[in-house]
């Protein structure tokens, strides 16, 4: 086990009816909030006017930014900075998915930032300040929710990167698993392939003596998978819904990292795709990871038995490991298949023609500073033009 | 899955050589820290030198209180809030294991609190301020570095009760395994027993559809299980107390009781055999567990056959599940005399003639107000009697 620095102080407020508790959890946080949302969705189910009616009924003033879209763009975070600043807003209260909360995050710290926002996400300058954020979460996926990164897409670049900061972890979250019933299903889909990927990231290691945090990885999947099958026959399975929306938190506090050495090779590579094609981050990772697995399994084959028996509950002979381990992958590949997930970039509408492109973009070989991806195998431009090969 | 609220924001320094970070990480928290210890071990291993040295070179003020004992009494934190008001300590450094932290936060709230701050662990007054408390772990036991909680004895009154709130949690805990080598190999026994009784008493209950705590429970105990062994073959393995004392933070930090109707049963139990036996919690426990489980069983038998098969490993026909939970207790039961814990009250030195009393005392019937003990099942006086019976 490495050592490691733990913190994550986002409060969670859990179960039905959460969301009317806003109200009262704002005020003393907040004078004035800026109320952050999506498409407007949230007008729609009831939810804006459930949130809006118990603020002023604690006397929590607010301004609002709707229209945050899937893979969030730099010019509304930049009309979000503009607007919190002339209100005087002294807290973000993002109301949506991922993207929104990560919307939320950008301009909690470009409120204090004298620049352009996009400078920290290129990694040209740290922050150490943000306004607080708070959420209500809509879509469980990203984890935004529990966590303190951000990722933003710039749309005249056509680049998505991800910055974290303690600063950003959210001081608030609220979850009632009563709002998913009304998700599309494909954003069960997409959201339960986010998620899983999080905890792959974390658990894909070559760190040893690991017992802790492998079981609470193995646990959080195993629990992903049940639980997406269920909610897939059933959108308003309460029970479902709850075990997702939790095991996606605890998949992106941090907890389920420590003492570990992490990949994140995925969700690199993934990246390029969305920016590019604008695809939903998870179609893309279950799309990239079976592909990533084949590719590097033979790196750490004790870990790929592990996960096969533990996780997919592939039964064989330990003589015989590859097969174990192949097995193990077919079945990730199965199960994403049963929530619709595609298994090709083909099936996402990505052809062939950008792909070296992806490569030398997501190892930074682009830029001229090559970093190689990934912590199981280093992964550099040539290898990760090949897993995108694999799963065309 | 029940509704909850979860807010752990202990920050959490974990690995080798953590300790003598002390003194940067106190800085922005504390001008003048109260160090809290025990019986003078840190003064021999070195940890009182690295702590103070970092200390006086980051500029931080202390003034020092020792002589805490197991079961922290409440004459020291008298002491300790009359030293802290005197000196303007503005945060107190527990160096030690959870009598040590229980008796810090004791003093912490005492700072505030106006009169004999024992009204507040008999529930005559809360607290709603305290002093922030940091924490450098020398035991892995009581999990009072994560956790809201602390435990007093009284012993006037000879009275042990414990106190909770959100206020308690420290905001800081150091852990270093090395610091538990030289610990004797009974305190790595009666932590173990406590550690696992943590996770017990959230994880047996009669809420349903709680997957993802279910399995987070029981990864935590298969852990503590697993690596309890090892490092009683080999106290210098920092691997296994890497894993131990990880395990001891997550098992206490609340996260794997929410959405869970908690027990608590066994350790109101032993509250008082070691209020008037003062004997070590870890080991009151070791024997009163295994008889809570005889005795509340046929309640739930699902959740004990669950507990055998996935935690303690037993296999064998379902449709005979009493043989398949009678065989996990008996593991149980086998692991703690493995670790040397005692298996009966008389081998606590604890005879017959005060088990009515305590009964009595445990469940408040001697006090007027009876109230029954536990979450899975009621446990009134009588019962806590037949218990304390069954392990004579």
């Amino acid at each position: 086990m490495l050592n490691f620095d733990f913190y994550s102080p986002v409060r969670l407020v859990f179960g039905r009816g959460s969301e009317a508790q806003i109200g009262e959890l704002m005020k003393p946080l907040a004078k004035k909030v800026l109320l952050h949302y999506g498409g407007g969705s949230i007008k729609k189910n009831g939810l804006y006017d459930t949130v809006t009616a118990s603020l002023k009924k604690n006397g929590v003033e607010f301004t609002e930014l709707g229209g945050v879209k899937p893979n969030p763009r730099l010019s509304l975070v930049h009309e979000g900075i503009a607007l919190c600043k002339k209100e005087n807003v002294d807290l973000i209260l993002a109301v949506g998915g991922g993207s929104t909360i990560d919307s939320a995050k950008a301009i909690a710290m470009g409120v204090y930032y004298d620049g352009d926002i996009w400078d920290v996400y290129e990694q040209k300058s740290p922050v150490d300040k943000a306004l607080p954020v708070a959420t209500i979460l809509t879509i469980p996926a990203a984890g935004s929710e529990s966590s303190g990164d951000t990722v933003i897409t710039n749309e005249e670049k056509l680049l998505k990167y991800g910055y974290g900061s303690p600063h950003l972890r959210p001081v608030l979250s609220i979850m009632n698993p009563e709002l998913f019933f009304t998700l599309p299903k494909e954003q069960l889909a997409y959201g339960v392939a986010d998620m899983i990927s999080h905890v792959f990231e974390r658990y894909f290691t070559n760190t040893k003596n690991t017992d802790l945090t492998d079981g609470l990885c193995e646990v959080t999947l195993k629990t992903l998978i049940k639980n997406a099958l269920i909610a897939n026959k059933d959108m308003d399975d309460y029970n479902a819904w709850s075990e997702l929306g939790f095991s996606g938190t605890v998949a992106h506090n941090g907890l389920l990292g420590m003492g570990r050495e992490q990949d994140w090779a995925c969700h690199e590579m993934e990246h390029e795709l969305s920016a590019i094609y604008d695809v939903a981050h998870g179609a893309g990772l279950a799309v990239l990871t079976p592909g990533w697995m084949k590719y590097v399994y033979k790196e750490n084959m004790n870990m790929f038995v592990q996960f096969a028996v533990n996780v997919m509950g592939v039964e064989g002979s330990y003589r015989d490991p590859e097969s174990i381990i192949l097995e193990g992958i077919a079945r990730l590949r199965e199960f994403f298949g049963k929530l619709g997930l595609p298994a090709t970039l083909s099936g996402l509408g990505i052809g062939e023609d950008r792909l070296e492109e992806m490569a030398k973009k997501a190892t930074h070989f682009a830029f001229g500073n090559e970093k190689p991806l990934g912590g199981l195998k280093k992964l550099y431009w040539q290898d990760v033009l090949e897993i995108y090969k694999l799963v065309k």
